[in-house]
């Protein structure tokens, strides 16, 4: 590893890994955190507990179809749930730079306000910094969260098990891209930055269900990784079932951008047994879509197939092609 | 108010308090936040947990006698103690600015790693953004933590209760400055930063307790007047019983600066009954000295005997005099 920072160690892809695993946990060692889930999953408690937190440093703070304000509070609650839990306290911590204006604050207190209502959220304490000029980004938010676990979700695959999209992907790491670029040539495309709780409440009723995880920073692809690189099982992906909206495809193409590694904030991927594929399907809504499978050749490996029949090996990103989506 | 944040927000005075008050507040109104605690009581469970979240971007990072990462595990930590809970978990979200060296991060975690051993709590989920260059300062951490309420405290003064320092004030605040502007001929000047978990359950062990609380940004004054604020009550600080070090007083003096409004990082506050005076002192250590009491005449004023006998009201900081310390 180099020996300073580089923005790619926060690509999300292979150096975010590394950092991650081999300077960070090890650091820290317990069980919670070694699990390298979205969420930790506080088990000596009589009622289990999920604790996730995140930073947003999005640029721009404000984009087609959200701001910063809803995505910190989307990402942390979304966290918990894929971690099992329903989500129930946040805490807001805000680094605010000098010279932000105060109107732009108070429309980002105002997102915030509006979707923890919507994900049934209480922000429950905060903390405020500001910043001298140039020594930050106009706006960096932490939140922090708690919920109670429901379902214990594990990576307990079996051969067959099907990978579940709930919907097309890809909208949220294209919208900021354009609002980042100022592109205005292909219309807006719409984040589908969004809470999930509806859905992975619906998923954790269901038996077959494995694990669930939201495809942000990095993607369905490195997401995917994720969810097999500590199992002996593999992961094929078929191209043609993976949902993308037109506006997305056309924009990826004309920029050259793989949308496998374009951040989602309102998706989830669902592993479940091969017969509950329909329910589960059902459980996630009309746009749900069964995109994959858990193989046993190949482990720890994903594969996609191509539209064309050609097989790929997919590889988590070894460098930065993308702004900064969180 | 102005129309934009202006550096005098962060300050911990005036302004800072009306912008969370007047702002964000009111944005995420719920009991739990209303109170303005360091931490938030969630009591609708079977066992209450104490919620708390805070971020630090100090500079700069390191400082005589710790750095950003032991001030981050203290500082959670100790507000949750502050709170009256047992912290118990952690979060620890980095914001590292591109170019940040590998090692320094290291020194950083390796902080963090020995503090939260001392102070007996778990790091158990976290999250790594990088920025680049120029968006940032080296470094940010947000810590989140959860304890479990081992005593609830509150607002309850009754005349002649006592305010109780744990030890000498203004080290960090003193310290940072120091470090900020490479003063090199003082000797250096060590901050306090420190874990108070054994001080603040010896003091909730006492029946006489009414609250208690770290003066951190905005040092004791600041403190003192967030104490009285919400009351019917005002409060009296005797100057020459207010412990200040020899090194800080000398700085202080200098600079011109007053060490009331400097922070602490490693010392508590404790308001109690004044029949519990002596026990509440050998519960703080023998450093602690009864510096104050709470009066009936001039509610919700901080006054201040000063050692010639005479009589000054302090306020809150209306400006900025002082590098950020958190």
């Amino acid at each position: 590893m180099k020996n300073i920072i580089t923005i790619d160690h926060g690509s999300g892809g292979q150096l975010t890994s590394q950092l991650i695993e081999d300077i960070i946990v090890p650091s820290f060692q317990n069980n919670a955190l070694n699990e390298l889930k979205d969420g930790a999953i506080l088990i000596n408690q009589e009622h289990p507990l999920v604790f996730s937190t995140d930073s947003f440093v999005v640029d721009p703070w404000n984009f087609s179809g959200g701001d910063i304000g809803k995505l910190a509070i989307c990402g942390t609650n979304n966290d918990i749930l894929m971690a099992g839990g329903i989500p129930k306290y946040l805490s807001c911590s805000l680094i605010i730079e000098e010279g932000f204006l105060l109107d732009d604050l108070k429309l980002i207190l105002n997102s915030m306000k509006e979707t923890a209502k919507a994900c049934d959220i209480q922000i429950v304490t905060g903390d405020t910094k500001v910043i001298e000029k140039q020594k930050g980004n106009q706006i960096f938010i932490n939140t922090s969260g708690i919920g109670f676990l429901k379902r214990k979700t594990s990576y307990s695959y079996k051969e067959e098990d099907v990978v579940i999209v709930s919907g097309s992907i890809a909208r949220h790491g294209a919208s900021i891209f354009m609002a980042r670029e100022d592109i205005q040539l292909l219309g807006e495309v719409h984040s589908d930055c969004a809470p999930l709780n509806e859905q992975a409440k619906n998923a954790m009723g269901i038996e077959g269900l494995r694990i669930m995880r939201d495809p942000t920073r990095g993607g369905v692809a490195t997401t995917c990784i994720e969810l097999i690189e500590q199992t002996e099982f593999g992961m094929e992906l078929y191209e043609q079932e993976i949902p993308i909206d037109l506006d997305v495809k056309t924009l990826c193409s004309l920029l050259g951008f793989d949308p496998l590694y374009l951040a989602c904030e309102g998706r989830m991927l669902a592993i479940c047994a091969k017969e509950d594929a329909n329910k589960m399907c059902q459980a996630l809504g009309q746009d749900a879509k069964i995109i994959g499978k858990i193989i046993k050749s190949h482990p720890k490996e994903l594969h996609l197939k191509t539209k064309l029949g050609a097989t790929r090996r997919l590889r988590k990103l070894s460098g930065q092609p993308l702004p900064r989506i969180c």
